[in-house]
């Protein structure tokens, strides 16, 4: 997948290659997902207004994909480019317009150009591609849900809440409390942090490549390269490190793992348990707090941002982690598929109970 | 880089490609920082012995680089297949096996095959390689050390305590209670997890690519590509999700940043700040504890790893760290060249001490 | 450069990703290399009419690139699907959809899906982009001419009259026997194959790397992924096989070389002189004259194909040509710029009389 | 495949990855091969004298491949730098010696460093692994041959006379004579081109991309990247110049292809059919008749090369040319896979005879 776009600009797009011939698909299939991650979907998220409407360009014929690439586009119907006039000529700290600019020698002030979030709807609409075909030909499905909104952590972990919100909660029992943070926060011109849960079950244990290529390396990659994340944790992640190894490792019964704090993969390799990953999003930098900053010119200055901006970056990453998620599994089952379709393999029974076992011990 | 070699085969290499010409390049600059990881080094890493020599195969002529691929070799000395007769047909919970099993339908049951921590003494080589063209051509330095061994924690960050112990660890009044803590493991026959951290100082800004190859997701793909490593953090990592926007923000002043919790890296791209990033490290799984496991033919069994295994794998993980940083950061510095090698920059001062009262901060 | 779309679906677009910034460009910067390759621009190409309208979306600032992915789209605006029903089920001898079907398991049988022509559009819009850089930053010049029109040889190369026919054709005196030829094809429904040089000027010494991607490597995947394309030589090519060393090699005096056999590219490397390449086109697979073949379900049939197509597929790939040389040069050159942009060079003078007194040599 | 190495540094290798799992795999099955390209093996081609003994390292375990890096070494046992010592400072013409200097600002004079045809020892090496899987898993021969030494074409080709003779000649008829004029240039010092065909059968249809990594462009990348080579054909070639579609096209039937211009390649993939493609050899640039050149210091000079040197490069670089059509065929056989591996194919029959009825009228 590559793609192309800034906020601002008169369309995003991308190009996703490779995808397996055959496959059923039409827009709908990946407008469910857009919609999801979409700003304006809630009063939680950027008040912007863009439809997002995807369109299929190519690699789709007859209502199946060709094997060929799949070009998808959307164009950006609300650009407002005026909102961005107080800030022209001043740098925003934490944003990524002082590091663009030193790279590139120029600046694209127009909210944050490149960098902006709305880049990562062609990732969602990719992901759909990914997850659609994981699901209708391995059994793989991906979910996500937000365990972690500043402060407040989730206590149990009910798929079946998730959409029942709009802060991507699947623990019914803390969304008021999330909801008054977030209330609270844009009535204060701040912002705060998230992390963000992801998981894949039905995984076929054998993909990833031991060392360069590893199932684990491919995901940390992709889930880093979401904006805003600043970390990225497999299994027991950093809970790891005041582990004994006698509690640490997950024990195997012909019955199945008894714990994952593999989090699914093993020397970068999956085992066929289920795939669990974490991301810990900082909070968004655009935010109504004066602070100080520098010019373009290198003045010092005071800087306020304004505009459409969420209060929380990480409730919209749901989708967009899943998505990334959902990317990297496809390519690795492809690849694999490639050097060993030809292994029998035997794999111990899946066991999401051990996963959620593990979940709760964490969160706790 | 790429490399090949199991820990019981005849030996280990890897070819560098693409490293500038003209760098003056001897086995004694690679030798160094191998000894650094070398088993056998000190009574708290695994007692194998091996002398890692490394032997520079082509690549370097008269003492300097050409430019040309740099072919590396490193015999094995020690293998000692005797040690793994025990659990040839039983699966090591945690371990890698398994899942090599599954992929591949075949099993090298000696010391995990390409699983093996050896591995990555090819990555410290190919790192010093790095290392020594950014510190000498750049200005770039790139160091790390031991933050948390299982619940001890340092207090404080002194790069030149570093060395002083054979732990990596900068702060010498922790040094007692952890080796006391290794000591206590070994005899248990049980291990523990550990924390690294690794920081860059003298990065140019402008490093890295807007979405798919950011620098923070290369770096998270190299550092989570280390055998037993489960999270990485980039700057304030997990901190960020109970932070507000108002204080994550690294303000700016023409005097340079007053913070570093964006690690140098916002919007995937270096910000001359210096790069900080942070790996937590599971327990060794090779442990003499018995634990339930399945054998090769799936049947329920009891296994114990005897032989030379460290209680805590993260100690020797610093100089792999460090060499992971080092391929990433001059990846980026070169293909930054190539595309924007034109534009003139001119960055704010990268200021340290922003860093170190960041991260004082959060080991508080 | 990355690219999506069939001649019958609504668009075709391509990425470009890793453009220096800061360079000036706008539509009418591809426009004018789109306009040269467009079928209906003279009475020799394809009745086909399409405006090849290309859109920037993105990648571009205020008429300077940005350094981030160039979106270009150009929409499809004579799609005609019917004129395939005849030929729905039969495969067309020499044509891809033969071989798609057997890969995808699908077929779509409307100009030949992503396997048309057409998609070359992309590739000059994308050429484009590299041939101002070139131009602009680096004073190279590339150019390409028909050189062989079926029994057809050109007979001396003007680079001025290449634009003043339909054709490419360097050799005025050539043009109205080409013409003829050209007509009487059509006349006769069948088609011929052709022959197409390009050369690049200006080039620095030392683009290219030593073994896997020798300059000379990636051209010929350029020039060879080039629909319709059989062969590729670099300098000489087919005519080194009868030279002797002393004839073949190329002497070097203070004052350049003497020659330039080896079209400019020693050992996989630029030398500094022209890089010259040649490319063979097969004819048109698409032709009236009625032919056996097999449908879709493996019966013995006879197909005739209607419609509009070129009696010489190669009068168009001129620009095609130029475009993937422009692309592989600067490519190499960013590349080259990575690693060794510190190096300082002292070539001999680039001397153009020397290629053409080769190609001369060639021609007779 | 990756690989290391210069003639006369201490060793070459290579790594192989993505090898399937579980093919048997010995070092006699490299040195076969290894031993058809060697210097020393007749008295045509160079007289220097290597063994070429390969060593596995890495990436076989119990005499299969286990799936993770294949890391093989040759070792140099016979350097003499001193052979080099009077061409020290002068830049041979034609040789790479002169632009690796251009590029990297430094200068192994020694047998031209990484652009000696030794380099491609490991070529043949990994290839061999690469021709045994396609063998003994999907039923692929790969054949190459000398079809013409200099003025010298073969008029027949009889793969059973192949290694009867040390120039790889399928026409018994015409060894005498070839060797004759091997004999004659070696005594005058000078050198001759050549030119080698390469086909593989039993190629299943399907292999390739449409456009970027076509099979055909893949395949003249890989063959223009061998030492000495100016041009490459796939199937007709630059003959197609003067065909017309009419007598291009491969007639289908329900028996099979008619005839096969394509060389088995259709739209970048394949049909089934044998891939024939042909490379065109340079002369050997090191002769022993003086010639103009500069000194590194840019001055006037004449060169004479004396030492081993072969009178015809082209007459070894057919297990070479077989080699890269072997690591290209299963590297797209592994994509295909991947991506296509659930596809159903049902091609017609593969014709061997259509290829040699086409090659002959070639050859005619």
């Amino acid at each position: 997948m590559t793609s192309f776009g800034e906020s601002h600009g008169p369309a995003l797009g991308c190009i996703v290659d490779g995808c397996p011939p055959g496959l059923e698909l039409c827009e709908g299939d990946l407008q469910k997902d857009l919609d999801r991650r979409r700003p304006g979907s809630s009063r939680h998220v950027s008040q912007r207004r863009e439809t997002d409407q995807v369109r299929i360009l190519s690699g789709v014929f007859q209502g199946r994909t060709t094997g060929t690439p799949i070009g998808l586009l959307i164009e950006n119907v609300d650009q407002r480019p005026r909102d961005y006039g107080k800030i022209k000529n001043l740098y925003r700290p934490s944003h990524a317009d002082y590091s663009y600019a030193q790279k590139y020698g120029l600046r694209d002030y127009r909210g944050g150009g490149r960098a902006s979030a709305r880049e990562t709807a062609m990732r969602v609409a990719a992901g759909a591609i990914a997850r659609k075909c994981l699901a209708e030909r391995h059994g793989v499905v991906v979910r996500g849900y937000l365990s972690q909104l500043g402060p407040i952590r989730i206590g149990k972990v009910d798929y079946d809440e998730i959409e029942n919100n709009t802060l991507f909660c699947p623990d019914a029992g803390k969304v008021a409390e999330m909801e008054a943070l977030v209330d609270a926060l844009r009535r204060e011109g701040d912002s705060i942090g998230a992390c963000i849960d992801v998981a894949a079950s039905g995984v076929p244990a054998g993909l990833g490549e031991p060392v360069f290529d590893r199932l684990d390396a491919d995901l940390a990659k992709a889930l880093m390269s979401i904006n805003a994340v600043k970390g990225v944790e497999i299994g027991a992640g950093f809970a790891s490190i005041t582990q004994r190894g006698s509690e640490h490792r997950d024990e195997m019964t012909p019955q199945g793992f008894l714990g994952n704090n593999s989090g699914g993969i093993l020397g970068g390799i999956s085992t066929g348990q289920d795939i669990v990953a974490r991301v810990a999003l900082k909070p968004t930098s655009s935010i109504r707090i004066p602070g100080r900053t520098i010019s373009t010119s290198g003045e010092a200055a005071e800087v306020v941002t304004t505009g459409r901006h969420d209060p929380c970056v990480g409730i919209r990453a749901t989708p967009i982690a899943e998505a990334m998620l959902a990317i990297v599994l496809l390519d690795h089952l492809l690849r694999d598929c490639g050097q060993c379709g030809e292994v029998r393999r035997n794999p111990l029974p899946g066991d999401s109970r051990a996963t959620l076992d593990t979940l709760a011990r964490q969160q706790a």
